[in-house]
């Protein structure tokens, strides 16, 4: 069976924030730990994605759309559409995805 | 934008279970609050499944084997393998799957 305490898994740095993949087959769940005034840039990609807020606060954008998210809230990010973050407490969120994110895997490898 | 706060989503009854879904195109996220004793019973889908605990605990069976899973933690519940689970505490988890469950979607118009 794989289980996994999220907190220990493996970590990638985006910028102040650090992403703690877990992959299924088609799924993936991403652990975000953010501190306050982490920004996650305008991107884009062709997974279809969650974002779950389990603590703290922040600001999201989806192309022209904004709105301030805390705990229990969710949003849906569909295939391709621009969105960004900026986090306005030290926060705890999951990102959802849907294909894998291969480029996130692979970053994992390389840098171990 | 398609954002809730998860925990006022419309609920579906699952034993003493409360199982409030959000969905996306292949993505559905099931935000569910149990009280400790709840039970979900061995079944299997052909919906690949993540669950992720936020709070509580429960013992998770995935086939022949068993696991005690608590806050941070995740499992991944791969197509078509039984599952079950016993809630330990009262707990807040999110069930995670792709591709949506129509069919709790459907029952969810079929109650209100």
């Amino acid at each position: 069976m794989k289980v996994s305490q999220t907190a220990t898994l493996k970590g990638l740095s985006l910028g102040d924030i650090t992403q703690r993949p877990f992959a299924g087959d088609q799924l993936m769940v991403v652990r975000g730990d953010a501190p306050k005034g982490a920004i996650v840039e305008k991107h884009s990609h062709p997974h279809e994605q969650m974002l779950y807020v389990i603590s703290g606060s922040l600001r999201f954008q989806l192309e022209e759309e904004e709105q301030v998210l805390g705990p229990g809230e969710i949003v849906h990010i569909p295939s391709d559409k621009e969105h960004s973050v900026v986090f306005l407490e030290d926060s705890l969120v999951l990102d959802i995805f849907s294909p894998i994110r291969e480029d996130m895997l692979k970053r994992l490898e390389q840098q171990q």
